[in-house]
């Protein structure tokens, strides 16, 4: 059996820490699932544990689920995933394309399940605002269920890029209470400037910034319309509900 | 300061035990937004419990969340949550409308969010397994954000309540990977006859026994539709996108 030091136990379990992850660029994958994706992916995999090869209680101590999963993997963060110098998505968005833009997204299933619908809808990139729950966190990196290694993703100054989306002559859609039917009017899939939709927070919608911005205002009707007791839609649904209309023949 | 007894702390704080909240029909509410909800609504709500009247030690002790809200209630189970003869819902499959089905929904999250779903889209009822997560369970008490109050779930022997709606020549449908294009045919919202949407479970999809009584297999495309690496989507995720297209004029 193929052991592991305390010292190197102390170093991946450390990596459930932003801060760590931040520092050493490194984050976790566990499952054997998800691990062969990251091996099958450009992702640079640093490390692999397996179960097998240094006992279930090591996997106990490095793992960050409630069950430990049979194959953990310390995988290196893409170097795209923090961009500043916007002008690295001039070509990009010259082409057009749909993107999404997350604006404080701060619950980590929902960011993971956003990333699983981008990856079925074949959305070209997510840019999110630098206060959206960390990609690398690992309720997040499990929830993608393997989107991670698919799609890209860039925390980014996002009403900056949004300025850019407009300047190329493209549309920012978001969802508001007091938007126009989604379904009443052409959407634009990005077939020749760039297309983002807007995702708000969970609680506090989009922000006040970002929404000067938002050239088109969409709904998505309830049913009945007139319904008067039904809530919000969550932001992960909402998402699903609009991506798919736009992705809709 | 009224006060609250060990005793009763005690009795509050078992009823995060599904045992418990069998036995005693009773479910607990947490969170200002939400007690106001159970008492606008036809509930019966047994006790109201605020942190300025009990204080803030016996109110983490009978709170389910990490951080307790200022008011929790415990309300009692709605008389038609678990039905054994379904001839109760001869009258309204006769009348037509659109139902969920879930099929061994496993996760708290995904059931509070397929009722906020069903919620917005006026879903008429939402029948489920036995073996569906609990509906009073207080991580989906708090997941349907007061959708609990609006929608009514029925836990059903659900192929005996599949066959029925079948015999009233209405419709079953699923999605599956080898379904029919959803975009692509006609969908019956239920004008007529019932017409059912089965969700199936998060890992398994839907059973066996269920998928040989689905009618209209449907399937959501993905983008590209030949996209190769795309995995599937969230269950949650999946009932919106259905469910809007079903409702979509």
């Amino acid at each position: 059996m193929a052991g592991i030091s305390n010292n190197e136990i102390k170093r991946v379990k450390a990596l459930q820490q932003k801060k760590v992850r931040d520092e050493s660029g490194l984050f976790i994958v566990e499952g054997e699932k998800m691990v062969q994706e990251a091996l099958d992916s450009p992702f640079a995999v640093e490390a692999v544990y397996r179960k097998y090869e240094i006992g279930e209680d090591a996997m106990k101590r490095i793992s960050a689920l409630s069950n430990p999963s049979p194959a953990l993997a310390v995988v290196r963060k893409p170097s795209d995933a923090y961009v500043d110098d916007l002008s690295a998505f001039d070509a990009a968005l010259s082409e057009g394309g749909l993107y999404l833009a997350l604006d404080s997204i701060r619950d980590p299933g929902n960011l993971g399940t956003i990333l699983r619908i981008a990856d079925w809808f074949g959305i070209k990139a997510v840019f999110a605002t630098g206060d959206t729950v960390d990609l690398f966190n690992p309720k997040v990196v499990q929830a993608t269920m393997g989107a991670i290694f698919r799609v890209r993703m860039h925390y980014v100054d996002l009403p900056a890029l949004t300025r850019k989306v407009l300047d190329k002559g493209g549309k920012v859609y978001g969802t508001f209470l007091d938007g126009q039917n989604m379904y009443e009017r052409p959407l634009d899939n990005g077939m020749h400037s760039p297309s983002v939709i807007v995702i708000g927070n969970e609680s506090e919608g989009i922000s006040d910034e970002i929404a000067g911005l938002v050239s088109d205002r969409l709904y998505i009707p309830p049913y009945p319309a007139d319904q008067p007791g039904s809530e919000s839609l969550n932001a992960a649904i909402a998402t699903a509900i609009t991506v798919a209309e736009f992705r809709r023949r």
